[in-house]
């Protein structure tokens, strides 16, 4: 059955794997020491125009937020995400198992608002029992948002010199940043995104790859004996090569940003389906996850055709889902999409 | 200059003291192992008429919340809150050091409402990512609450109702236990409380004691080797007399119970003192704290009076602040109370 | 150049690969709900010969041990384990990260002894300040252990009778399991193994796979809500294919055994060229690492002609160094080495 | 029955619980912000001659250990102790419990000798795997050891200039540093030791008071925000007089050094007692901690007319057992003692 389940339902783009099975039998050294980790974060510095920037691999989303958040927040530190953000809602309390709270603020369409930021420094700053609290020492924002939304330059920017007054670092979490970078209503490129963060991290297992993230540290602010403190957290792979050669693949001749646009491609096809067969759509979403509300019936029905998630309830007759495309979304996939909708 | 900060102005009720005194230079064993705190035990369990309750004796309030909350939880679980809760918001993530989340829920006059937990609870087991998210383990109740109010003997019920049906435990913080038991509008009992909770503590902190509170396991739930995870925690006394003597000396004669009276008795004469005085009420309580909305320039006035704490902005030009009365109030203080709101 | 550094200096079994190749465009559920972990699954309860064992795959050897052991401990307890055992010298300080002592015990070539075990937990229930002491909890056992060298069938089943006997878990670190199971010299099965433990993981990531441990719990004492536990420690990985389409090649048709008897044979053969050349053996090893005593001055020259790890200083003259082989070790690789050994 | 079981067998000394009847109702901020805590400060500081030392107090000895070696630690970093040291054994994984390693070294006597831990940390950086091990962030020491055994001036000068020179950390705990400092054979001062160490602690609980220790931060070290961190870990007393009004009164009128050279003259008759009666000792200790080897017939009737420790078994008819001394013994405790040893 055709799938828009998730991002996730595929194995890694041809050309990645095909990699992998060329650089298989090769001798390399352990724990990410090898060549292809190094010029793959080459192509990534090269990519986003930072020579100076640390990269590092991690297998996963959810260990690279741990690891990021816990190795760069002091002490009595928290971080603040939107309540919606992926560390506060879906990521099993992986945050806090670091001993760091997430300070959750009330979101607009998934993300922070400026003001929003603003008047809770503000506050915090202002309030004389603030030695009993947990101090803000960083800002998540997810980009795009786990409800397919974007930030803005501007926006960006904005969070960014909030940050850079209260003395708060700025982190983004990139999983599915290709589809954010490819969206045909964003005016902000990787660029901007390293000169705003922090730290951020490029996406793979969303975006071609069977596993990994990259972690792009802007300013020489790497935390010391990171790789042993990966290691402490159980994330550091004997196999770095596994990391290195996908994403050598996928900065090799911009695959990542080709497959990532044709992901939005199939995206923006799918959402004229939608609009086609009269559909409202829960959000505004301009990249790969489209949210749709379904009349409880017609979910149904549609269900026993396509696959998709339940993302919601919105009311006692309807329901938010989720349609996601990828790299791997085909012209077949969204024909039997057509028909499944048509047929409902 | 007279002082309604807080309710841990003074050092010990007299008569703890005076027990301190009579016992100090007695050879007893340490950790807990001595009489005192037998005999403080066994009072404990005679004033809420539980038999077979286990009681454990702790410095403080911060470490007690996460002594309890860490050893009670599975490792999945988090605990539920009220954003407003002590725990949540004035414990500098002490929860969330020992690993686990603290799940907030929207408060009412800072109460958890029976029915925000239902509609917490019954939407986590439908979400089907509910895999992906924290378990709730437990829910956390403050009584009197951060902001002076009380729950219903209805409301605990349906609480606890609730908790059981969905496998949940149910822990209160009694740090100000006493004054929500003397309270003239409650209709709680300390053995309704003691039947309706899993685990609760008695607070000595705020109500007589120089430091202490007594954890209380109603069902034989007391965690295995608890003792050794009190001092995993850091948190074993050498000289469990100190806390056992002071205990003893509280729950001798109803002393826990009258000192808490008359810090509501003070609370109630303060109150009449406002209204006299045409002051508005930022929330009705019937505890030791007042919460009292004052206009800025006549609270740097009498902030040059008399002592009280600033809890919040109102508005513009006016500020929530809080007046606290204890065991240590006098007849005095309220004159000198009185004096100060006349000559501002 | 020659390589015998370590046992992951190749990618995976092209058999391996090839399985990953073939399913990749494959559309399948995430987080290991597919049904290539199932198969997995199926096939190792069927090669351990126990139906009702729970499987389930964790990316790396330290992650697994972390999880494993955090999983499974009490709150007041820690895990024994030789002092030379991978989670006491060598894993960052993973253990201690999740809140849990590494009580180590002296070692005998990286064993630890039934007799010392013994008299470390007689010792332990005999001391009366237990209370203020790590409980042990769980034995931990690497096999093959750091040394290269196996426990006995005699020997495994008296530490599980003694870890029955004061109630202690039995876990089995099996990094290196093929290469222990394939030696010429041992008398113990996969499926003594899965009776005498508790719980223990089959290593993929050092026998054949890019990544990969199959950890087996014994007596349907998987924790409760692993799959959140494993999240909340950022091991889950999002496209749990990559472990379960692995796992499904590694034991079909014996493939797992029969590339770790390859191992083996070529360690034996490697023996042999070491004793041909007169060198010494630090520890007798029969599995896939081979411990050998290197003159300096030979160790230098002998560095420039074939890659190696150094281990540990023997004397002052002389240093303990590893040669490893894996199942990507070839005759020409051996050949390499014979050439190199004859021309220093 | 008189008792040598431990040196917290009393309450506090009656000067220090003086004064906390005569402060008692005195109105006073919390936290620590009272005037008792900063004469106290004072005062310690003028005692050890560093102007610039910031002090802290703390209620316990293991909170102690576990928040100055938490805070001061590195993320990658763990702590070095001699075996015998109590964090080591005696304090149930409270510091793993913060995520650090225990890095534990053989020990003489309870010390850590200089050669041992030069050896130990050369050796760590000769490794070229050390990335994958905890790094020595930090040197703990007892004074006086468990063992009642003292550092000389030489040898904490030969460790301190090590820790320099590997830029590890110096950390001393004094749970019973004035016994240390009064012993007639040591020539170590106060000041030596706010000289030779990052912090150290001036131990209360064993020393007169009731509970509380002082941590000494000796080189404008006091982490960021430590209240903050100390609250975090549930740690922060509301009624911080408690601790400020003891220390105040142990510093004034040197009463801690008077009350230790008081334990020291009881601990050197208590020694010819021994003598006298032919018994051999274990260690030979000039503190107030003395341990003999009894015969276990001899123990078991001896126990029956004065209190001591059972410490451990010596042979298999002997044991050793502990006496200990404190602020509180008096000639009748000796008299008592004399009377038993001449009786068995």
């Amino acid at each position: 059955m055709t799938c828009f389940e998730s991002d996730y339902i595929a194995g890694a783009h041809p050309q990645v794997l095909q990699r992998l099975m060329e650089t298989n039998l090769e001798t390399l050294p352990g724990y990410g020491a090898d060549k292809y980790c190094e010029n793959a974060k080459d192509k990534i510095r090269a990519a986003i125009g930072l020579e100076q920037a640390d990269v590092e691999f991690i297998a996963g989303g959810t260990q690279t937020n741990a690891i990021v958040i816990s190795t760069m927040l002091s002490d009595f530190e928290g971080v603040i995400a939107a309540d919606t953000g992926h560390i506060n809602a879906h990521e099993a309390g992986a945050i806090e198992y670091t001993g760091h709270k997430v300070l959750a603020l009330p979101h607009k369409n998934g993300r922070i608002e400026p003001e929003t930021l603003e008047k809770y420094l503000s506050a915090f700053y202002a309030d004389e029992s603030r030695e009993h609290m947990v101090f803000p020492g960083m800002v998540y924002l997810s980009h795009p948002t786990e409800y397919g939304t974007l930030y803005s330059k501007k926006d960006l920017k904005a969070i960014s010199e909030i940050c850079g007054r209260y003395g708060v670092l700025l982190y983004l979490d990139g999983a599915r940043l290709g589809y954010g970078l490819m969206s045909r209503e964003t005016d902000l490129t990787i660029a901007d995104i390293a000169r705003a963060c922090d730290v951020f991290y490029i996406g793979g297992t969303k975006v071609g790859a069977l596993c990994g993230e990259a972690v792009v540290f802007t300013k020489n602010n790497r935390p010391r004996h990171f790789m042993t403190s990966v290691k402490k957290r159980g994330a550091l792979l004997a196999k770095g090569r596994l990391l290195g050669v996908q994403f050598d693949a996928l900065f090799t001749n911009d695959l990542y940003f080709r497959i990532s646009k044709h992901a939005i491609d199939m995206a923006e096809s799918m959402k004229e389906l939608f609009v086609s067969r009269g559909l409202r759509f829960f959000i505004n979403s301009y990249t790969n996850q489209q949210f749709v509300i379904l009349e409880n019936d017609f979910l149904k029905k549609l269900s026993e055709k396509v696959g998709f998630s339940v993302w919601e309830p919105y009311d006692k007759d309807h329901t938010v889902v989720r349609f996601a495309t990828s790299w791997s979304t085909t012209d077949d996939d969204l024909a039997a999409l057509k028909r499944a909708l048509e047929s409902v």
